[in-house]
């Protein structure tokens, strides 16, 4: 058992080691021997957990996959903002889903990992909750929910970008909160407009909802 | 002096299958046997004009470090959006744009490329109109010029990225007129609003009116 951990705890490390080097330099300019050095493991214990570059660079892609579940709200232009502000608390945070984003973002034809997944994922997520909000009378009559969903990820997707480029990311939250601001003063009814809350700690307070939820559930488990 | 044209063209050949390569697969993933392999030109050739990957890619860079100019319009944020507009216009016809903006998003820290500069540029630029746009009126009062332009900015990036991703950037012009209407209905003034131009066809109408423009300029110059 403690075997079992000290096992997962080293395959966690190396895979955090090449998330970082994705991050850092992309994924075709990340080698093996860098992610070797940087996560200070054997090369035995490497390979024993990974058997390639592109098997690492599939799990760091895979653990991001879906678009982190927010608590349900009142106003579903507020849970979709929501995803958008949790996630860059995330990623501020998690060396993983950094990685994960840039391996997302970065297209390259001459592999098989397939890149749109994370943006069609997230954009059908998004317009789930936009068409909600239309029904719910929260968006300006002349908004199409599916224009605005593709709009919403790609202008967090190159707001992050930008704030990594600019940044290192240490600005990330308050260029997400920027680019929520313009984005819904042209999309919600002024009624519901003053009602949502798009602040620089509303990532972090999201992300404390989503923990004692989580915990909850599992207190609910049968023993 | 055919010579030397003959010199000219195919170094642009050159370029153009290099930018290709630097879009599709990013920088690291091209190799020089591809961009030989592309270009169809001989290897003597090909180190002939250049040197080594990197002074291709610097060049490609170099091509596109401006924003392009439009014609000044009276209302600023009409200019502000032209750029953006004329940008997506010109991407889906020039491969060498192309590979130059998606040499300036990719951050790839082992090497000499500064790609911070396109995003600082044009975002100095975009200020420079927000804030004419913001003493003649036009902005809502509660708009900030420089958070603005790092919206423009950043939002168009990532909207871009994700065009290229989906539908290899054949739906470019759209998903940046969807972009800007949605921004500008919470950045402008009622009556400035309904009278900026964001239809798809204005990319194409500003770069003939720069075109012209250009031309007439070079009439003026004494023979």
């Amino acid at each position: 058992m403690v075997q079992q951990e000290r096992a997962l705890r080293t395959r966690r490390v190396i895979l955090t080691a090449a998330a970082q080097l994705f991050d850092d330099f992309g994924y075709e300019a990340a080698t093996m021997s860098e992610i070797l050095r940087r996560a200070g493991v054997t090369k035995g214990a490497l390979y024993f957990h990974f058997t390639s570059k592109e098997q690492l660079a599939r799990e760091v892609l895979q653990e991001n996959a879906r678009v982190p579940a927010v608590p349900p709200q009142r106003l579903k232009l507020q849970e979709a903002v929501d995803q958008g502000l949790l996630l860059a608390h995330l990623m501020v945070r998690d060396p993983v889903l950094r990685g994960g984003v840039r391996l997302a973002l970065e297209r390259v034809g001459q592999d098989q990992l397939d890149r749109s997944v994370p943006f069609q994922d997230w954009a059908e997520e998004s317009l789930r909750l936009l068409v909600q909000a239309r029904a719910a009378g929260e968006l300006q009559p002349h908004i199409d929910p599916r224009e605005l969903s593709d709009v919403f990820v790609g202008a967090f997707a190159g707001t992050q970008l930008m704030s990594h480029a600019l940044s290192g990311r240490t600005d990330l939250n308050a260029r997400v909160v920027a680019l929520y601001r313009v984005l819904l003063a042209g999309i919600a009814v002024p009624g519901v407009l003053v009602e949502l809350d798009v602040t620089e700690d509303r990532g972090a307070r999201v992300h404390e909802a989503t923990r004692l939820a989580a915990r909850a559930v599992a207190h609910r488990r049968p023993a």
